[in-house]
């Protein structure tokens, strides 16, 4: 049985898309339990019709919600009972062993490394975003902003947890590790990665060397590793152009008569590609290198994307992902 | 008159386009004047059926081609009658105002670094890529190659340059500059950029905070200052996620009979969409801070892409961008 910490009240449609997202969970996987925590007047009414599964769900009250606006670090400190940090207390406490939030990135990272803390020898935690790529796979991207100052060994861990991540959840045998660069000649790049290019050639890694940024979406590597700087300005723009182009397309789809008959008919085209694209498909960003298994989901996560994100979690947990980072994710020292 | 020289033998298909892409400007302008320099034997023919421009052609001999596979550095430094080092000698000996090269990039940017040399006061260089915007815009990318280690100085700089391109060239009167960012909030970001965010604040400029890389496509500022490494990859990102789409669009609209009549109506739909998306419509990037106007356009330019970056070199003369960035493009040191 996996048991799961749901921060209930973070997102932007929380707590109803949280609790019928884990419902839904709870139905797919009948070895997953839940508890959901926060303010439990709120929760309680959004579980009536889902009693085939309440046996495996627990209300856990908490008053207190983290803002998106508030300082994480002072969030994580102060709101001591917010669903939040009660969850990832459920985690640090054996409660529970992954935790699942749709709330604040910062909060969720702060959480993590200050409440969990890191697994020792990680160098860094670091945020982790798999991306939809054009052969219906994905690619790990890591880091996508826990680490914005990053050292050369610093990407030497996100590789081997990135590794470690893509091989237990995805089944990615021998995952294939690229370092995000700008040429994918080994001299290309700033100080920081061409140091550690080195120590990636050397590390027993399935490394493939640099990635160009367009190799990405198509799937030219399984983990994809970078500052958290420019990783998520990667994510970020990736997003950004997405939205850009279906926003073009539908403007030039409504310019004549002709094109709008057109789009009817290719109506179920579009709709393939945009599941084909869609983040939420593949699930939110783990937080690798702490003591738990964490699932940052998006902020404006449906009930579906909830559920893909608590599948998520339950897929680390069932690949061991903390236990196999904690012996191998970490020979940097070695 | 503004005079051009063009590096006829650089890129895919040279001299091919480079020469009939200037023929075009020929007609477009004229006060335009070209050099073509380049094997002559090969681009005289080209010329054949251009009679009505001639009078303002030259056609400038040399033998050697820098290759996108050689050391940048070691090709300026050695390959001394190819056709890019000859083309940034008759700048350099104000023969041309300006160079157009679709040539390999880092020779472009090596041959202008060390053969024209930087504008005195201007921290370094920096080659700028205008991005196509939703709104039908450009939003100017600065820097994406030229320095991937940067310090804070140098982006204020890029600021300035930024600034003084868009307003001369583009008519923007007052640029809205941003930081690429992880997050708008001041205290966001790396060490770099959060030195950078201050001095571009008290830099008289019109500095509009950070921006995230979704941002930049949905024209959110005119210029947009980064570290060569991190814009690299925000560039690649966008073509690579562009051409991704586009792939996945095809596949979808081959996948039935209805999806493919569909595609048939709204064709002219997605050819508009094409275009409004073509880095080749909004022209080549320019090299800022050297001592002469440089555009390097794209390495696989067909003939409207290499006129669309000449059109470009022309603007910059006409806009006397070199002189304007030596008179207020250097206000670090002051």
């Amino acid at each position: 049985m996996y048991t799961i910490a749901i921060d209930a009240m973070g997102g932007d449609f929380a707590p109803d898309i949280t609790v019928r997202g884990s419902v839904s969970a709870l139905r797919a996987f009948d070895d997953l339990r839940v508890l959901l925590v926060g303010q439990a007047e709120r929760i309680q009414p959004l579980l009536e019709g889902a009693q085939d599964v309440l046996d495996r769900a627990a209300v856990v009250d908490a008053r207190e919600i983290v803002e998106n606006t508030e300082s994480p670090v002072m969030a994580i400190r102060h709101k001591t009972d917010s669903s939040l940090v009660r969850a990832i207390g459920l985690v640090r406490e054996g409660e529970a062993a992954a935790l699942v939030s749709a709330g604040s990135t910062g909060a969720v990272m702060a959480g993590g490394l200050f409440r969990l803390g890191r697994i020792k020898g990680v160098e860094r935690p670091a945020l982790a975003a798999p991306l939809p790529t054009v052969n219906g796979g994905q690619a790990l991207l890591v880091d996508v902003g826990a680490n914005v100052d990053c050292l050369p060994e610093y990407l030497l861990s996100f590789a081997r947890m990135g590794s470690a991540y893509m091989r237990q959840v995805m089944g990615v045998a021998v995952p294939r590790v690229a370092l995000l660069g700008i040429g994918e000649e080994a001299e290309k790049g700033n100080q920081q990665t061409k140091a550690a290019y080195a120590l990636l050639r050397e590390s027993g890694l399935h490394f493939v060397g640099n990635l160009e940024a367009r190799g990405v979406p198509m799937g030219e590597a399984d983990v994809v590793v970078v500052d958290g700087f420019a990783g998520n300005i990667l994510l970020k723009s990736m997003e950004g152009i997405t939205k850009a182009i279906f926003k073009l397309l539908k403007e030039e789809l409504h310019a004549s008569g002709r094109a709008k008959v057109g789009a009817m008919l290719a109506k179920g085209a579009f709709s393939r590609l945009k599941s084909k694209l869609d983040p939420d498909e593949v699930g939110g960003a783990p937080l690798l290198g702490v003591n738990g298994a964490v699932i940052k989901a998006h902020g404006n996560s449906g009930a579906h994307a909830f559920f893909c994100a608590i599948r998520q979690a339950r897929s680390m947990l069932e690949g061991d992902v903390v236990n196999i980072i904690r012996r191998e994710g970490n020979h940097s020292q070695s």
